[in-house]
């Protein structure tokens, strides 16, 4: 049986052409017989040439569809549930899996490459469907979901570890162990005019260091700046809203994503109107961004990243950096930074990152511009490589 | 009025010499009457001509003493108080401070330099009194608590900020927002065989990515790895080991500390006698260290900090660096890697540092090794440099 199918030919050249309709191969597999699937901005660094890859395979890694076959080894779906993938098999059985690190999982290959063909097809061979399929909730718009299979997650970890780093710190350092170490302090030479506390403070006082000031309201009173606009960028700063932030400054050049972001109810600051550097200091008392977070993947924006931070900020950086870092160990010392690098979790973040993208639905409406049949899928690369279009999903 | 002071007259060059009697110059001030000083490794940057310093100040930023006299704006101290400095003032009132980042204030500067003098001396005058002292408790030796002013709480918050990553992680990623994003979630297209949770678990079954295992099991059955065996490195794999780390790699080439790590529980590993990345990999299955604690301060500790983390892995480091960073950009995004620098914010770590400390004051009973008059600073420096001793405290 045969079926059609999204195939790289080489840069700037996909076409639909006919292709086996995959078989069940392990007993962890399972058949999708696709329905809507996305054209990620990853898969545009082999379409544009830029990342170097043989030609003759199925593209695409968003996808969902219904369960058309199932292998003996497949306990968590049966034949007929609607699912949606993420972009790359979760074995479930690894070391990786079981600590929650999906992004390291030993079976972790990218849907839509030479190694594993994608789901921009009728049909698709999905391995360890158990650990890589979820199922499609019925409270969301199929449209939104294909986000779901990879950059709304990658652009909510990148958030989350920002916002979890501030909060780590507004609650001060190390107060996860003070159940471990619950103060039991006596003192000598004392004059009687204080309490037992470890660090001399007044009665009534509760901590020398905060303030008064509850860890959210902190929190909400950050400045984060999210690096990139593009379609993760947006699903970042829709995160980190979403989890008390109040100012997210959106830095991109590009118009139209900066209206995006403005639109969701981020800071717009176009790079090339704007001195990005005196527009954060001038926001923060001189002081710097409390997190910054990175989606772009080039030098230009870690280096950006790195000198937009206040003293102990926050550097979570989910851009595929290729080349040298661009600050030194004495920056790092002296800042006293905090930094994450590389890919999502997504098997593991996926429960938490569908309920904010249900939570805010309504301002992502918009998000996917371009709806296409399978069949003009050359059409919908080239309007996403030309950032005419900001999502198209193709219809199968 | 003067008094005996210990002052840097230059390089190998430390003597005791007749200095003024200090007073209080602002309202903030305590002046304290020394009864206990230490010598800081810290200290021999200066004293060896590696850090480059003018002659003439009163060396020390380690010391235990009682208040003599207070300014009038001192409200949590009494004169008789028997008080421990932190190494640096505190000033309690910059935002840093009501943040909690008590290692950026903006008041900030090591005592024992040429901007405020130190505490190897008969007296000595502590700015922000409120915010640098803390009361001696009653139930710790005094040789011991000299540790609280620097070394053990740089250690220990070393050493947590492993553990806390560690601990984040094997609670599954972003577990912190879970109360914020309560899963409310209904399927469509199901076939009546699972149950409501997101992400397609069988009944019964409480996360697919855990295992079962309760977070601190597996935060035991982690291998951290402390790179540095001096003072900082023996109170951060102290640290380590009380917070539920089981198995601590102690990695140095000093016999003698790495006996001393070994007693206190860790297993020392010679790095003129091993191959370290040999031997972390064969006792973690070929994946690396879980985390890695970096007290050294140089290019090779913090390559080879690097090097040893599996992916996921985190690098806490306390370590001075003066260089590049010597990995990538690429390498980190590869290696999906955690990373914190610089100093330990002294005074929100000290109350849990001080239970962590008297928990342990048993194991360390031996640290101090040289106890001498405050007439023999010279040869204390003398002993310390060539490391005869490992710690030597002056007795005032």
């Amino acid at each position: 049986m045969s079926m059609k199918a999204v195939v790289f030919r080489g840069p700037f050249d996909v076409g639909v052409e006919k292709r086996p309709k995959p078989v069940i191969r392990d007993p962890t597999d399972a058949i999708i017989r696709v329905k809507l699937a996305g054209i990620c901005g990853s898969e545009l660094h082999m379409y544009r040439g830029i990342q170097k890859t043989a030609a003759g395979h199925i593209m695409g890694h968003e996808f969902i569809g219904t369960i058309e076959q199932i292998g003996s080894d497949v306990h968590k779906f049966a034949v007929g549930d609607e699912v949606v993938s993420l972009f790359s098999p979760v074995c479930l059985k690894c070391w990786y899996c079981k600590q929650g690190l999906t992004n390291r999982c030993t079976e972790g290959v990218a849907f839509g490459t030479q190694k594993l063909d994608g789901g921009q097809a009728e049909f698709v061979r999905v391995p360890f469907a158990d650990g890589t399929l979820n199922l499609v909730p019925s409270d969301l718009d199929e449209s939104l979901l294909i986000m779901m299979c990879d950059i709304f997650p990658t652009g909510y970890y990148g958030a989350s570890r920002a916002v979890e780093g501030l909060l780590n710190q507004h609650q001060s350092p190390l107060t996860s162990f003070r159940n471990t170490h619950t103060a039991k302090v006596s003192f000598k030479g004392h004059n009687g005019h204080m309490n037992g506390s470890t660090n001399g403070l007044m009665n009534g006082q509760t901590n020398n260091y905060t303030n008064g000031d509850a860890p959210l309201d902190r929190l909400g009173s950050s400045v984060v700046v999210c690096l990139g606009c593009g379609p993760v960028g947006i699903c970042a700063i829709t995160t980190a809203l979403s989890k008390g932030i109040k100012t997210v400054l959106a830095v991109d050049s590009v118009e139209d994503r900066l209206s995006e972001a403005a639109q969701i109810g981020a800071v717009p600051l176009n790079l090339s109107r704007f001195n990005i550097l005196e527009e954060v200091m001038s926001r923060t008392q001189g002081r710097g961004a409390d997190a910054v977070i990175e989606v772009v993947g080039n030098p230009a924006a870690l280096k950006s990243a790195f000198e937009l931070l206040r003293p102990c900020g926050i550097l979570s950086s989910v851009g595929f950096h290729q080349d040298d870092l661009p600050f030194t160990g004495l920056e790092c010392y002296l800042k006293n930074i905090t930094m994450n690098f590389g890919r999502v979790p997504v098997g593991t973040v996926f429960p938490d990152a569908l309920e904010c993208l249900k939570e805010n639905q309504g301002a992502l409406k918009n998000y996917v511009t371009h709806e296409l049949p399978l069949d003009e899928a050359a059409t919908g690369f080239d309007l996403f490589e030309k950032r005419v279009a900001r999502k198209v999903v193709l219809r199968v």
